[in-house]
């Protein structure tokens, strides 16, 4: 019965990285010791470090725009799940529909969705809402940031470590 | 100045979807007038959604992992926008290895970084020190909890208007 989602398909994915040069408003950063940009008048100077390349966005606004196609992923997931349980004719259409539809552009699957048939478009409200109410109440905000934040530094003493495993030779000296 | 991030090379990306079916921890789904799920012994009934197909990770490690990645795209982003600056020769070095190593897996780049040189090593060891101070300090967590939610609303608002504005013939006979 937890099956269902596995058949959803995914060949590409909505990028989290810009494709072209541009300008945000600047940060400046205090972490190294560079040469402040005090040549440069546009910049605010705040204690945080500049990110270049996002454009008029920013780059929370680049993971949001992830994290949106994300959460209608989830919203699908769900109610193809819910559908298997108890609806197996509207389980049935959706994995059809599925099937030939990417999910990849969630906004534009649920436009094409909604204009596939009456029932079809019944589905996709049930999709916009629910995925509206994963975001707003069921996603552990919380948890992803505590989450992310032990992900980079688990990531970072491993990185470290392995290097430092690598490169002594002390207690290993063939390798 | 502000161009450098451009360089730098994303053909795939880090999946946010699983491709393998299996379970988790089930949720019970309330929004809907569904039969629950009491057949299931293992089920821990909470007021939300069930969301399938994360195994035995969970929809928050699975987008915690990509903003991991993000992470690293934008502490390489942000270490090379401050080389560029006062420090043109490792500048250099850096888009040099960027150009021929994939930012995809963030990890495998810091490490390939790594084992460079002596001077790659510093600059891989500054990339990790950067992307735990983004994570942790400069990435406005609120503010992405806040866009994601915006996103979604204005995207089903979006979604709705467009097709009640694309099937009425009130206003729009011809249409």
């Amino acid at each position: 019965m937890e099956s269902s989602a596995a058949l959803v398909p995914f060949s590409q994915l909505p990028s989290f990285f810009p494709q072209k040069p541009n300008n945000r408003i600047s940060k400046a950063h205090p972490s190294w010791p560079s040469k402040p940009r005090t040549s440069l008048p546009t910049r605010i100077h705040c204690q945080k470090m500049y990110v270049p390349g996002f454009g008029e966005a920013s780059p929370e606004a680049k993971a949001a725009n992830n994290l949106h196609s994300f959460f209608t992923y989830v919203a699908v997931s769900i109610v193809t799940a819910q559908l298997e349980s108890y609806n197996t004719e509207a389980y049935e259409e959706l994995m059809e529909f599925l099937s030939r539809n990417s999910l990849n552009d969630g906004d534009k699957f649920c436009a094409d969705l909604m204009r596939e048939s009456s029932r079809h478009q019944a589905l996709a409200l049930r999709i916009l809402e629910v995925r509206s109410a994963y975001c707003k109440n069921d996603f552990e905000w919380d948890n992803l940031k505590r989450l992310a934040c032990k992900m980079v530094d688990e990531s970072n003493t491993r990185l470290m470590r392995d290097y430092v495993l690598e490169t002594s030779h002390v207690d290993n000296e063939g390798k």
